[in-house]
């Protein structure tokens, strides 16, 4: 049998597709089959059934779907034909696809939704002829121009200046025939001849870590290509409070720090000219999300009343402007929308997530947790929606903890404990640091093996009982309080320990605690108890990442079968894109977001109370609840 | 008895008002008073009533208005208290305004028509208090601010990002009371407290040679003051088609065109900023006339076609724009607008004639022409306007003429022929030219006395009768044909000969033919004879200075009594101010636009037959008709 693996490379600074065909027996996983013909398959576990890297897409016939599969996938994406290479076996002649990256990925994972909108974007492209012009009427190029429109139902059309300054030869090259691109009544471009066929837009998701943006077939409402960067503001501070300080400075440091935003913008829409070739000032439509912090840099509007009570932001509505005002590198005339705002700290980037989900059309109880910095909460109830945003700070970054690393090379991002502890590395290097994923999962087994109480406290190796020697020997007195060491010196990148902290975990405690404390706060407001709960939805990177059974092993979430949790995945992102390709998406966000109701949980006083509840481990763990 | 100078003096740099009261027993005229006291009023002639320079305004009891001054001045003028100082002589005591320059007198001028135009401008201020943000409200600054503009009645405003920027601390400077602009839905400021007691707008007019501004207080619609510089685009080119050639050799040099001009205009901003002390970031609205190319240059939009047949200007009617889409120095979101144009050489500085004379409201049949580089010519009568426009050439304006000049310092401006020549100059120094209204007045004269016939030839001085030999010696024979030396060498500035050859008079007479010939077909299409002429308008500054005698005798013009010849001045700029303060006005000028009919004239199989007997002089003099 046959098994066609296709797969993106860059060559010569371009990206195109691969393909390479291989003869099997079926008696070989993809991922073995695979690392035989030196095809890569990123699988940081080893193949081990373990980390859930080794997605692919198939199409074909397969062995049946493992127990291991319906643990590490989600519904949805064994729905869309995703398997673990490392657990699927070809039993006829196959197709696999090897994403290159989370966001293609992201992109397969969500184009059965986009399928279902169909590409009906506020912005057309209309091929116009128009009347030459004679000695006896001295009308303006624009004016019949105009005309020709008016003729073809649209009244009232602006032609802006930067278009207006090459009009004439634009008219003349073609006989006078063009393609008017129009956004309303606002023309965004006039090209000579017909240019109908090509139409495409960029969705952009702000993150305050990392910008992802896509290019999207308009009249298809397909992804062409999608591009990542850090957010070029990180060098001005980690996180959404300290860049509002740096803005608050003054308005050289406010600029400066759309600058970089928009720098960044700019790279990504580079990179993706470079996958596609296809210029960014072909680029007539933007959408973009992000939190209205965010949204406020990008827009260079001063976001300094966001952080000061009542938390107001500048605007809350939607904002459209043109591209050529941000210095955004795409057709200067082309409308970019930034996503409404539902208050300071629930921004464009949650309604996206919302609009991606179809949140508001869902029937059942439904409790969306987007884990960040920011932890941004919507509960969701008969076409009610409530909304609150909670500190969690960066410890779920990885940031303030002793040994605490971004998610990237030599970072431990998965942890189990049997008679010692076992970790996966980012890469399969030497361990650097441990990252939020592997965080969570640390402090999960380590209640589970008892070694953290539930109140927080890591034990003394003396009043532990039946645990390995191995296990015991990590456990001494360091600096301030009692340590655990995950990695032992000899073992790490750079010779030294790497360890757990008491204060890490109070660190973790005050994060995870935030979380908890706001999705009780909304359960109360619409009068939820946990088991009432029909689905817990987790977006954004992080919540793709984590395990959700350590999640709620350390109660991050609220105690729900496990089955009942879904993986969005970057939703705001996609809710960017279906606002791109449908004009009544967009109109739709603007309506979820002023009909949502949002919870300021400073304002309330039974918060405090939930938050030190919240921040209390879970008593009974999973495993013994089962 | 007292007579109190006031004039304008430039002090230290900024323009201030002088007072000076002097006391005589009033045996003396105003200029021989003021002389006595060292102030200074211009006139060319030295007082014998022949420039017409030394306008004063006065208030008070004066001797009668002379022969002179009722030849020299207009109706107009004399109604509104103009008077020349050469000749009115204080019977009590009276105030005597000098103008410090010829915009100064055109804004005295005109002050009576615009005072009959109520300030209605299309931009108004509005107080507004906005709501303060809650806790339980996470509505943003924008929306609140728009709830209190909907309040007030002002539905679905837009405000622009730049506002934006800097909103959220203008909103709590003074306690969330803010000052509106407004122009439609359009906000151009938002200002802390309240500001609605002042408003101002700016008023130019490009022309090809010169650009004038003025600064206008909006809620009165007064002039507060005005500023003249040359338009930086002279350096590419004198008229309007060399400018034109240059632009269209690339997209940098239409760019490097609209920079010379853009930089003309905030010259001109920051002259007035000086003179008045207004910041020009207080300007909020700005109108502009211009010729259909300066219109173009200044919006950097391409003039190539308007020079190609069919003379097809790029756009015709009203262009609206922000003052920072054009790096015009005042409130970068001030909505700038430049009048239609009716054709590509028929533009907006025309449709401002037309408003400022207020032509479609005249009973009569009246001719107006603007004398420049191109002549428009527009013909109204009973509602109806034709319009046409003609190359005269740059010879009214002292080029392509062997000792042609412009009206500065050291030009012949006037000439009268008895037995000898004799001259004016500008700014009485020696000669070193002959400008404009110099030629007209050297031609006719010379026409009067019979040196030059009816078909343009210079004769020989043997052909000559009854001359005086002062004027015979004056004739000889130069390089090409006949020459008339009009200041001999030893009195010239330079040593060397003033003389007007026959080649200067064939150039005279193509510009002159193509005046009278467009004026002609007009006439034509009309069907109005020269005696049915009510009345003849001259607008433009060289209608202001020309001798409508010597105009008259050369045939430049239609053959009218001279008392239905008036000259109008700037009437385009004034017309600009109308539109500013009025929206009203705005509105007129663009329908006379599309209303206005326009002949183009080389178009017409007839039009080369008028040009060539409009070219030649008219057989019997002025004189001998009467």
């Amino acid at each position: 049998m046959q098994v066609t693996f296709i797969w993106h490379e860059q060559i010569d600074g371009r990206w195109s597709q691969q393909q390479k065909q291989v003869t099997t027996t079926g008696d070989m996983t993809i991922l073995r089959l695979a690392r035989e013909h030196d095809i890569k398959i990123d699988a940081t576990c080893g193949g081990r059934g373990r980390c859930g890297r080794c997605k692919v897409v198939v199409d074909g016939l397969l062995n049946e779907i493992s127990k291991v599969e319906e643990q590490l996938l989600t519904k949805e994406e064994l729905a869309r034909g995703i398997r673990l290479a490392c657990y699927a076996r070809p039993l006829g002649d196959i197709k696999a696809s090897i994403p290159t990256s989370e966001t293609e990925l992201l992109q397969i994972l969500t184009e059965g939704s986009e399928q279902a909108v169909a590409a009906a974007p506020d912005i057309v492209k209309q091929f116009v002829t128009v009347e030459k012009p004679l000695l006896e009427t001295p009308d303006g190029d624009r004016e019949r121009l105009l005309e020709a429109l008016e003729q073809s139902g649209q009244k009232d059309c602006q032609i802006p200046l930067q278009i207006m300054s090459g009009l004439p030869e634009v008219l003349r090259k073609e006989d006078h025939q063009v393609t008017v691109t129009r956004w309303g009544n606002h023309i965004v471009a006039v090209e000579s001849g017909d240019t109908t066929g090509e139409l495409f837009g960029l969705a952009f998701d702000i993150g305050t870590t990392t910008v992802v943006g896509g290019l999207i077939d308009l009249h298809q409402g397909k992804e062409l290509a999608v591009a990542a960067r850090l957010n070029g503001q990180a060098a001005y501070g980690a996180d959404v409070i300290s860049r509002i300080e740096y803005a608050s400075n003054g308005t050289s440091q406010l600029r400066r720090l759309q600058r970089a935003v928009i720098d960044t913008l700019n790279g990504v829409a580079a990179e993706i000219h470079e996958k596609t070739g296809i210029s960014p000032n072909k680029v007539c439509r933007v959408v973009i999300v992000g939190n209205t912090c965010m949204q406020h840099l990008a827009l260079g509007v001063s976001p300094t009343y966001i952080a000061r009570s009542p938390y107001t932001p500048a605007f809350s509505n939607r904002f459209d402007v043109k591209a050529g005002q941000l210095g955004l590198a795409v057709n200067p005339e082309a409308p970019v929308t930034f996503l409404p705002n539902v208050a300071g700290f629930v921004g464009g980037d949650t309604v996206g997530v919302v609009v991606a989900t179809e949140l508001a059309h869902q029937k059942g109880r439904i409790l969306m947790v987007d884990i960040g910095t920011n932890g941004e909460i919507v509960m969701s109830w008969g076409g009610r929606m409530v909304s609150c945003s909670t500190a969690a700070g960066p410890a779920f970054e990885g940031a303030q903890i002793s040994s605490g690393m971004r998610a990237g090379e030599g970072a431990i991002e998965f942890v189990e404990i049997g008679d010692d502890i076992e970790v996966a590395v980012i890469g399969k290097t030497q361990p650097r640091g441990i990252c939020g994923s592997g965080l969570i999962d640390l402090v999960a087994e380590l209640l589970k093996v008892g070694i953290i109480d539930e109140t927080g406290r890591l034990q003394d190796a003396a009043e532990l009982q039946g645990l390995s020697p191995e296990l015991l020997k990590r456990i001494r007195l360091g600096e301030a309080g009692n340590e655990f060491v995950v990695v032992w010196g000899e073992e790490a990148a750079d010779g030294s320990d790497i360890v757990l902290t008491q204060r890490d975990i109070r660190e973790l405690q005050l994060a995870k605690g935030a979380i908890r404390a706001g999705t009780m706060i909304l359960q109360q407001v619409l009068d939820i108890k946990d088991e009432d709960i029909d689905e817990l939805l987790l977006a954004g990177a992080f919540g793709n990442y984590i395990r959700k059974e350590s999640a709620m092993q350390m109660g991050l979430l609220p105690q729900v079968p496990l089955e009942k949790v879904r993986s969005v995945g970057n939703a705001a992102r996609v809710g960017a894109r279906l606002c791109l390709i449908s004009q009544g998406k967009l109109e739709e966000a603007s309506r979820l977001a002023r009909s949502m109701d949002y919870v300021e949980l400073s304002g309330r006083p039974d918060f405090q109370e939930a938050f030190m509840n919240a921040m209390l481990f879970p008593q009974i763990t999973c495993e013994s609840a089962r």
